[in-house]
């Protein structure tokens, strides 16, 4: 039988299912398409009503067309009808373009054709995707008008898109750059078929040298992590740019597929874990493709380094600027402005290239990009590709450049943003993390103090006291606290500093309970936040930040996936700005670091654990030497 | 006789000092230019070498050149020379190819140059300048290598620019998208003409309506604050794209153009002021022109608001996403996908332009943008342009549909990040700011707590104590301070929380000095920093922040050109994330922001005095009424 990826991408006979013969219809464009870009499949159109649609046979039904079909692609209204029919045909894929599924809110229709589906044993695309194309398979099986451009380039890059018509701005966008494409899947809703098994596929497909998603949202963080893991081992690069950086943008993605988007800083840490590099600017999803294949991730455990080469100080400092906002470093700067012939451009490019002190080269170039492309690109095209990228920024509008150093594989980029953005999401990219992952205990206990204990977090001593005596042996000065409140800064039942047996009486007086927990009196030099949160888009993440208030309002955490060693913990802890205290910034005293990093990997081996929804130390207090917890939270799943 | 900007810009005659009889050459270029797109003045190479220059008469030397001549081009080493030369033909402007002043550390050469041409009565335009273009006179008297470009489009767009190869960037970028200029200008090393006189002229200009900048410092920012009022008034935009957000990108301006550069923030500040955009990329700078052409600051008391309407959900996505990160609000929006007859949509973009609740319309334009312009792109230009915006985003390669918007003066955009970039910095202009200056006393003291107490602001009492008794009468708890010892976090010299006489003693012994400061330990809510700075580069600045290490390290302030009234300074304090403590959250008591406006606005008076460099109150604490100092820093001019 025909496998997945050659009934997706490779039909030998494609259904067009509800074909209209108006050629300015929508519904008419698969079969035009088909045919312009030189399908050399059987295309079998289906219309009830006619005998022919654009001039070829047509069939009323499907069962009515002859022979096998390997793909259906669905335009009617009447989805169910027709994956019924594909079902008795024994189709084994079905595009579906059709709406008003999960987009319209229709959760249940979708879930009840995703389950029939899978029981006629028919993989589905979409519903509302906007189909497939393969450069190289001259397939064009899609209702994007994108199509309408004359030639299909192929290439090295294959895009898996969650918006249709953002696939067709990176093939049209890319297509007038001289950059080609292997395959494009726009997977709608994914009811069935989702990213994660696209980039499966794309993975383990010959074509394919650079995958580039386009994502609103994360339907299927576990399959996709796994994949882009498998990518990695074949030397793909996985590259994404993510809607919803902002939090307008995070509710307008969420309310334009009924999905649930998962916060930006989560995604971050996700997509970070799996190895996939993370692209801010749409340009640079157009553009990144040549600076990615065949090159594997830096691993830099330090800022990247960019050697720069220019004949214009202003446009070099363009892309310099940017790249400082991102952390990146300049290695050195060649200003090569009206001195430079060709082969002593060419020399320091190569020069730099062969230098232990950069990490990656830039060629920005002036107006000659623009009038003399030949002249202007051709030092740059003659560096060799493998290995350290050489990477090219044209100042002016320089189409003709910009097309050769596409023809030669050449990264070359039309805004020193999208430029700065490329290298940057190169010089980051980490291979996905491996974890020796801590141990967690067999029995996990109920109460979170007992809990983060048994994990092996200090906690500050404690006792449960009760009525009438409320006899304890936690020496003075303690808190005493109602059993059972969640932490917040404004919180009540909390009664702190008690000094003696009075007090003790007083405050149990005041906090009126029969059972008190009584807790020593712990002080520190700050505040940390550790925190475990089972997130329902991308999975268990661990986070830790500095306590109090201040932190919380400048959001000023760090997040990875969990578990994560103390190694990794310590990276986390160096990117929170509020620890800089603890680092002994202005003379303070410092804290232990080490400590607070072996608390957080131990927290974070709550992922190994089943039935916590989220868990929390804060404060914990860190010392000179050592932590302590003095309050904590567990939320267990329902 | 003639004047400057006639001079400059429209010469009756031009004489190329240095004019190469090889084409190939650059000190070629003006003379080709000139030609090229059409100068009908007088062209004098002036060469001495040689008769005939590129085919035309040329002469050995400027005496020998017949005739008056408005505007000299200088290419020759001897700079120095050539200004004398230019002084006994009395020639009025003279534009410095020339490099080797401020450029490459040469300052007192650059400044003996200026003082020479001062004192002969000539106007410089650089050294280091790539000259200076005018699209409708057709005077192309420049080094530029973008004028080999066939057509130099003419329109309301003029440009001054720090860097040459830069202004050659936007104009190429604009000309390639049917973006018309009127005068552009490369100010060079600005010896004598600077960004600021440039932007007067700009502002008096008939073909000037919107004046763009692209700047790797300020030079003479009282005198751009002021051309930037003078454009305000007369009806024009002023936007700016300024090199130096990152601390990488500062350095780099400073060592490209030997100057100082301001941060970043205080640029923010400075830019604000005076009623320039300031724009974020550098396709922003060629795409704002149609944005802001005959418009006005919306001086929006409020975050904008934008109405979007749109055949691609993904599409819009992209720019709202970006729009949100940058504080913008989504008004509505409105999916047309599939549905939109060109009626339809010209009517809702009518409506939503018509609308209270929107500030700006977007259209967002899809794959028919690429295929069929005229149809994509008919409704957009059936919009008045008057009044509130409508402006295009096209997500595929649609060169066609974006040279229909700029013919039409409809603002339109290529990438989503540089039209939410143009949107978000039109719907923050601001109008100059008109400042009914706080007065000043007529005398103030030299002791910080004495020069605060002056100005209104309330100090924590204190006195000046001295051995042998240290006699006072500030009620304990005090705090006992070495006089004259500046703040920081690890300040030795301090002894706080001084219950009684006992104690006292105790200090005293222990700062070992004759003099101390005795002051009331006071207590606040919070701590606030409050900041003046003559700044070196902008002038006058006030700033207000969350105290404390943390609001340091997070960079937690508002900073504006002082003075300011108590209801700018209250703006400032909504800006400040650390406060929001103070303004109740979490439940958290509030503290008197009012009192701490009212403090803002009076230090920021000092920007009336003179001889104050610096002075910073920190902390000052802020209580549920009122605040008060409780130490301080003044440091005066030398």
């Amino acid at each position: 039988m025909i496998d997945l990826a050659q009934a997706l991408f490779a039909p030998r006979a494609v259904a067009l299912i509800g074909a209209s013969g108006d050629a300015a219809k929508n519904t008419a464009r698969p079969q035009r398409y088909l045919r312009k870009h030189g399908y050399a499949g059987r295309i079998l159109p289906i219309n009830p009503g006619r005998g022919e649609v654009l001039g070829e046979a047509a069939y009323p039904s499907l069962a009515a067309a002859p022979g096998e079909v390997d793909h259906a692609f669905i335009m009617v209204a009447d989805v169910e009808r027709a994956l019924e029919d594909c079902g008795a045909k024994r189709v084994p894929v079905a595009s579906i373009f059709s709406d008003g599924f999960a987009d319209k809110g229709n959760f249940e229709r979708q879930l009840a054709l995703a389950k029939r589906a899978k029981s006629l044993g028919i993989r589905l695309l979409g519903p509302n995707s906007m189909g497939v194309i393969d450069a190289r398979g001259r397939l064009a099986l899609t209702v994007n008008a994108v199509l309408e451009m004359e030639r299909l380039p192929a290439g090295g890059v294959s895009i898996v898109s969650q918006s249709g018509t953002m696939l067709g701005t990176v093939l049209s966008r890319g297509a007038a750059r001289g950059l080609g494409f292997a395959k494009l899947v726009s997977v709608g809703n994914e009811a069935d078929l989702g990213v994660g098994e696209l980039v499966e596929l794309l993975a383990a497909d010959a074509d394919t040298r650079v995958i580039l998603l386009f994502l609103e949202t994360i339907r299927d963080a576990a399959r996709l992590a796994g994949a882009a893991r498998r990518a990695h081992a074949a030397g793909k690069a996985v590259a994404a740019y993510k809607l919803g950086r902002s939090a307008l943008g995070e509710a307008l993605a969420r309310s334009h597929t009924g999905a649930l988007a998962g916060s930006d800083a989560a995604l971050d840490a996700y997509f970070r874990d799996c190895g996939i590099v993370r692209i801010d600017l749409l340009d640079t999803l157009v553009e990144i493709g040549p600076l990615l294949i065949d090159r594997k991730p830096p691993d830099l455990g330090r800022p990247g380094r960019v050697a720069v080469v220019s004949t214009t100080g202003g446009g070099a400092a363009t892309v310099v600027d940017r790249l400082g906002l991102r952390g990146i470093e300049l290695a050195s700067m060649h200003d090569l402005t009206m001195a430079a012939t060709q082969e002593s451009y060419r020399a320091t490019l190569e020069r730099l290239r062969a230098s232990p002190d950069c990490d990656a080269v830039l060629a920005v170039v002036g107006s000659s990009a623009q009038f003399h492309p030949q002249l202007a690109v051709q030092p740059i095209l003659q560096c060799a590709q493998a290995g350290k990228p050489v990477a090219a920024f044209m100042t002016p509008h320089a189409e003709a450049s910009l097309a050769l150093c596409a023809q030669h594989g050449v990264p070359a980029f039309r805004t020193p943003e999208a430029c700065a953005d490329a290298l940057a999401g190169y010089l980051s990219w980490h291979s996905p993390a491996k974890r020796a992952a801590p141990s967690l205990p067999k029995h996990l206990p109920e109460s979170p103090f007992e809990l983060f204990a048994v994990l092996g977090v200090p906690v500050a001593p404690w006792q449960i006291a009760e009525a009438p005596g409320y006899a304890h042996d936690v020496p003075y000065p303690v808190a005493v606290k109602l059993a059972g409140v969640a932490h917040k800064t404004e919180k009540a039942g909390v009664v702190l500093n008690v000094q003696d047996r009075a007090q003790l009486d007083a405050a149990v007086k005041a906090l009126d309970s029969q059972k008190v927990l009584i807790q020593k009196m712990e002080t520190g030099l700050a505040e940390a936040i550790v925190g475990y949160r089972d997130d329902p888009v991308v999975g268990p993440l661990v986070l830790v930040g500095a306590g109090g208030v201040l932190s919380e309002i400048y959001r000023d955490f760090a997040v990875r996936m969990a578990p994560v060693s103390a190694e990794e913990a310590a990276a986390m802890i160096a990117e929170v700005k509020g620890f800089a205290p603890l680092r002994g910034y202005r003379n303070l005293p410092r804290g232990d670091l080490a400590a607070l990093a072996q608390a957080v990997s131990r927290v974070s081996a709550l992922a190994l654990a089943s039935g916590i929804a989220e868990a929390e130390i804060n404060p914990l207090l860190v010392k000179s030497d050592g932590v302590v917890a003095v309050d904590a939270l567990v939320v267990r799943k329902e």
